[in-house]
């Protein structure tokens, strides 16, 4: 089976076998990582162009060298601080890297909807890596491929999504992927940082932490953007610590064999103990390894040959 | 034939079948872009270095991908914002990267004359990026090369390049590289935007803009850089666009087969109208394709074999 | 024999054998630099993070040349500048760049013991790219197999270190390893700049160049940060060069064949004289050359295979 579409902007509107093509995929890649020599030649010759105007390390580091591990040209432009910004609209740019005889760009900008844009005008695939607080499709798919690795499944499974719901492409991206996929998603957070439409989500909200967690399979927990505070959205950092942080003590509500993940970078003690991102029962470094596979997954369903892929 | 020089600074001074060589060159490179793979080993086990004192995407994303598609390792140095500005002399500079071994160094550096500076004192060979208002060879080697593919040759025609003539390296490359092929060259902007020295350039220059265009080949339509207008140098945006934008009612004293180009980005409604820059008779986008080929030519004629080149 | 440790973070503690070992498989390494073709498979399928803390673009470039010659796969990661800041530990930050499933990390950091702290705590292997003004090992060992090219040996030279010793890594690394190599070491400096604990280190101190420099067979000369002298550690800048600046009246004191190092990026006219920066007894672009090749000897050391490599 191929990839059916040109671009992955989001999760929403995927269908369970997109999802599910893709953590296929990202299962023998994952093997590839962990070799002693990180090499297949399935993206020689095919360049990928990761296109930031936010700045990012784990993020664009992981793609970077998903497209390295499998021979691909990889060009980074950092476009918040570059001549990129001065008076050109994203579609020239864009229109600019696909003339350049781009294969793939990925993309990831602080407007919702950049990358459905820039798909919509240039023939290179389009990868969203981040649009404003509307998706990061690849960090919820690291996430489920997480969970289906050690629990075996996504259905029927309770996941709770932890913190600044209102805010997060992070917890967007899950609630869609993860109800394709059938499970039951709870959010929980201050009421001031759950989103007004969350309903239309299908999701149940919380803003108890203890009836968020009653029985959960998984906890995602969110990393918690400290500059919200000053805008009054949450008292103070400790009272949110006090009152959301997760911790041992919160964490025996959840089913015995609960799974903990954060997308990162934590801040350790507000919204996660050190004692629970240390855990055997957290995933945390596992899903950095994940979306490397994740991402070598969705560039090689884009483009690349077979060729080196154990299948 | 070869490449009879160890660098390329500018234009001026080249010879006829300088130039003819690279357009040449660039065609089997252009080739080598519309591949499915695009991956030639010609470059392999040279190393070109970007060296920017200026923040480009544009130019140094066309190198960096010749390179790459070349098999070139490729480094990139923003000087302008690295340790190599502390004092450090751009002589000292470029004599370290030359003592790293790298075979070609890209420069952009703000002060007119700085790659031939370093030129005189490293070994590598040394491709000039833009230096102040002076030369920006690449670029005016592929509007020709975009000429000639759409014209079929450069002699005999008649190209208009239309904007801040004074502070333009493009306009000065063009120029150069233009006369030498036998084109005959109008410039036209504001008077206080024409150089003093225009008429040693073998160039008229017009300041009203419907004399410039009457029947002409070519428009080649310059960034306007905004900021100069604070500098008093034009009356406003806005007036500028009404005087001198490029639109489809202008486009009419040019003969019926006009071809308009832009070195982008563009300020889209202020020197070209968006109905100018999107139609068939403008090569905007291919002027980019086009670039990259003109570098892939111009560092293959540095030191690559020819094992992968179709001739 | 093969590289004993698992990380390099300083060269105090290093043995001679662990010293020589490195600086003898740096010699083939240098061969490879000077091929019509740089490229060997040596660290194919191999990944190279670059986590710099602190600007550098000759330590970076050097590194990032050293690993692409031998076909590793690069990435850079500017972490000043990045989200790596905002709020993740070094350990942490650490973590993830692991978990991609990195080879080596070359750490440059602001405070010492940086790179030891992340050796503790990942799997990935270090390499100190300076750290603080703790320690810099491969400046250092570039430094010695400079010497040991020009002088066929370390043991019993008097090697004279002249500059700001106290804020120095390079001359730090330096002392610990010329003194493991049997050589004699005297440091020399305003007594502002001379470290306190400099009787421990076994080197002997001066604060009169001229008896510094009696009889030395090397002198390497530090940069001087400019930006110390505001800080009132030095009288003026105009000051220092008259009464520590290295000029060719002064050499005459040490031996005829006497060898001039300095790290770069120098400050001419002010801690070395043109005359002498450029003259037949300096290797300050040899040292260049030798960063190159003592890199690619320790990442080679460090997990390469020896297809390609000459012994």
């Amino acid at each position: 089976m191929s990839w059916r579409h040109k671009d992955l902007l989001g999760l929403r509107g995927l269908e369970k076998k997109d999802i599910e093509l893709i953590l296929d995929t990202a299962a023998p890649m994952k093997d590839i990582i962990g070799r002693d020599i990180k090499k297949v030649p399935t993206m020689r010759g095919k360049s990928v162009v990761c296109l930031f105007y936010e700045a990012s390390t784990r993020t664009r580091t992981s793609f970077e060298l998903a497209g390295k591990y499998m021979s691909a040209d990889t060009v980074n432009i950092a476009a918040s601080s570059s001549s990129v910004v001065k008076g050109e609209s994203l579609i020239d740019t864009g229109k600019t890297i696909d003339a350049m005889g781009t294969d793939i760009i990925i993309i990831r900008h602080g407007a919702s909807g950049a990358p459905h844009l820039l798909a919509k005008h240039v023939k290179a695939r389009i990868v969203n890596a981040g649009d404003g607080a509307h998706e990061h499709p690849t960090q919820a798919l690291l996430d489920m491929f997480t969970i289906r690795e050690r629990k075996g499944t996504l259905q029927g499974l309770t996941v709770t999504i932890l913190g600044d719901i209102f805010h997060s492409r992070v917890a967007r991206s899950n609630i869609w992927g993860l109800r394709t996929m059938g499970a039951d998603v709870r959010v929980c957070g201050p009421s001031t940082l759950l989103p007004p439409d969350i309903a239309e989500l299908g999701v149940k909200a919380y803003t108890r932490i203890d009836e968020a967690l009653e029985g959960a399979d998984v906890v995602n927990v969110l990393r918690l953007q400290l500059e919200r505070q000053q805008k009054g959205l949450f008292p103070t950092i400790r009272e949110y610590a006090r009152t959301f942080g997760l911790n041992q003590e919160r964490l025996k509500r959840c089913k015995p064999d609960v799974l903990v993940l954060h997308p990162g970078p934590m801040n350790r003690g507000v919204e996660i103990a050190d004692d629970v991102a240390d855990a055997d029962f957290a995933a945390i470094e596992e899903q950095v390894t994940n979306g490397v596979a994740v991402r070598m997954a969705i560039l090689y369903l884009m483009g690349g040959t077979s060729s080196g892929i154990a299948h």
